[in-house]
């Protein structure tokens, strides 16, 4: 089932004055479709999968998939009209055969034998999104394109192609859809922080002098994966930025008594990535880092009493700025302090709550805020929690307190 | 260091009427830069990093990348000249700094201060690309751009940005370069094979009725996870895929007796991947399964036979047809026996094993070669193992057996 909001899609795409999207990236098709694209879109190239959404709110959703992927974009999404091409990959029904020749004779009943392309045949798929269009009256129509995603060789071939298409940039569009998150998409978030906080207090109960930061990326991931397996869901992804002490370049640095301890991490579940930070020393740390730290703390809930529909991205970065400069960091800047988040390519999504950024919050958009500190010589600070977007302000998807944490204590 | 062979760069550059190199893609500048392109290129966009490759031998390669990766690449690739772009992240080196009015006076003893952009700046990027084209005399060249990766949105503006130059497709050029691997590239193509192959091994002991799929590749991860730590590297990512028993859907099979377990799978070093597989059984498989596979078994020779130097790549696709449909399998096809592997987006990297393929095997190419059997209703076999492609023929870089392995025998 593909679980997209129609009717703003229709809004969003009437403003911008397409007709429908064509979205190319698979990400982008998993999104629109409700299944995945398949491994014919393996080598990031136009046209391994193609989905159709028409702004006509009750215009069947259409996709263009592999032979191989069909099934299972058909099961996973019975909605939507599916198209298939051929790709290198000989799959047959040969149930009951017994001999060789019954497997050629399960062949010919199938029609599906014959020569495969090497990989994909683009100029096949480009035909079927030809005939697609054609006879949902959208041939000479305003089409919107990810062309944020498109590979330039990709596109001029379908250009060529179809030329009748008023190809338009349809990235816009699509980042606007995708900012609001839909209840399925949200429930993935929230396993996904869950299992990622999870990793986070396995490996503070490991901080302690003379353990190597290799061992605390491997703890948490171990105690990511534990949660998740508890949960009864499965993680398709992880990463980690985690620094021990004042080097931040020392990928092998070892903890030592009053280190500072950041993790940046995230889990990603069906695709999606969580996104959190957490700031540990182990012993008293120096006074200077309480200061940051405590100027973190409150620039973070300046940022937070920003977060509610209506407001402006850019509000958040203003306010937060705004209360390290009051707290004496004269010069320090950030380019954003926090972003959306989903299952789009980046961990870190569009919109940025960046300096004049006047993209509104909605409800349902689910959003990471972060306030970090970066100084080589003292060590990395950092606080980020996930929020979803409530009607009148944001839930917490996080559960650990955010307080510098020294775990000598535990 | 950059370990790729500049001379062979020349000459196909020289072929293809092209002066040098400019590629956006990250894995792309990886291979040329041999440092990692940094976090600015998380979102797939042109920009993020740029490597310029000059097609004569002795200039200098060269580098712009955000600040924030610059000391990387500066220590990794002391023989590339750097330029730097601004992107969101603010990292200071506040050695000595006591207090906060002190971390202000870091910032302006540094000149690291001032407004940062968003996430990055294209544009000022695209002018960095501009003032180092001219330095270099090549403001006005023949240009080759990755154009099967940069984003058509990109390409544009990069255009309008740099509208005296040539820009060409330089995608066929790259991959020449790339299939001829280096012996760094050949080196970690030879752990992720062993951690893949030790993964086998360590799954094949756990096959037993009433075992899981998802048990097994657990299994399989954790034994190519632990050869990684004995070899002394750690595995940058991993794949697979298993399938149990006659029904190829079935993620969540579960070993009978007379089951076909097929294991195709790849683990990665420093981004570059493996790729093999075995199929097992558990007990007498059906006399169909075993005439299948002996036939795949005699095309899997035939095709590692044509592997040689000065060979076309579409010569291994034909003496493996040829003898499948010796073998009675009269409507079997495949759009690929196999394919080149390494360090790009894809698993299966160009060129491919595919019907007609003109291109030539050369020595120190490194290639899958595969003869696979999708029969749902039966099961999948597969025999896939990696080569070295050296002065005379093909060394292979796997040690298990290729046989169809009954473990119950175990």
């Amino acid at each position: 089932m593909s679980d997209i909001d129609r009717n703003r899609a229709a809004r969003l795409m009437d403003e911008a004055g397409i007709d429908a999207l064509v979205l190319f990236q698979p990400e982008s098709f998993r999104y629109a479709v409700g299944a995945p694209a398949g491994v014919a879109t393996m080598w990031g190239r136009a046209g391994g999968a193609i989905a159709l959404v028409p702004a006509q709110s009750d215009a069947t959703l259409a996709a263009i998939v592999s032979d191989h992927a069909a099934a299972t974009v058909r099961s996973k999404a019975s909605d939507v009209e599916v198209r298939t091409h051929r790709i290198w990959i000989d799959m047959l029904d040969v149930t009951g055969a017994k001999t060789v020749q019954e497997i050629g004779e399960a062949y010919r009943r199938s029609g599906t034998g014959g020569p495969r392309p090497e990989t994909f045949d683009r100029s096949a798929v480009f035909d079927l999104l030809k005939d697609l269009l054609h006879e949902r009256g959208l041939a000479g129509a305003r089409l919107g394109v990810d062309l944020e995603f498109m590979p330039a060789a990709d596109f001029d071939a379908l250009k060529h192609r179809l030329p009748q298409v008023d190809w338009l940039d349809g990235s816009t569009v699509l980042r606007r859809m995708r900012a609001v998150k839909t209840p399925v998409e949200i429930e993935r978030l929230r396993r996904a922080s869950h299992a990622a906080e999870a990793g986070l207090e396995a490996m503070a109960q490991t901080i302690r002098p003379g353990v190597a930061l290799p061992a605390l990326s491997a703890t948490w991931k171990a105690g990511a994966q534990a949660a998740a397996a508890k949960g009864g869901f499965s993680l398709s992804g992880h990463w980690d930025y985690i620094s021990v002490g004042a080097d931040l370049s020392d990928m092998a640095a070892v903890v030592a008594s009053g280190d500072l301890i950041k993790a940046d991490v995230g889990t990603l579940v069906d695709g999606y990535s969580s996104d959190g930070a957490r700031t540990y020393t182990f012993g008293r740390p120096s006074g200077l880092a309480l200061d940051v730290f405590k100027a973190l703390e409150t620039a973070f809930h300046a940022g937070l009493e920003q977060i509610r529909p209506g407001n402006s991205f850019g509000s958040v970065h203003a306010a937060m700025l705004q209360s390290m400069r009051k707290d004496g960091f004269s010069e320090y800047y950030r380019g954003h302090f926090g972003h959306a988040v989903g299952g789009s390519v980046g961990i870190e999504e569009w919109p940025f709550f960046s300096a004049n950024n006047q993209e509104i919050i909605e409800p349902n958009m689910v959003v990471a805020l972060e306030a970090p500190f970066y100084g080589q010589g003292l060590g990395a600070l950092m606080i980020e929690d996930q929020f979803l977007v409530t009607g009148s302000g944001a839930e917490c998807m996080n559960c650990l307190p955010r307080a510098l944490v020294d775990v000598s204590n535990h």
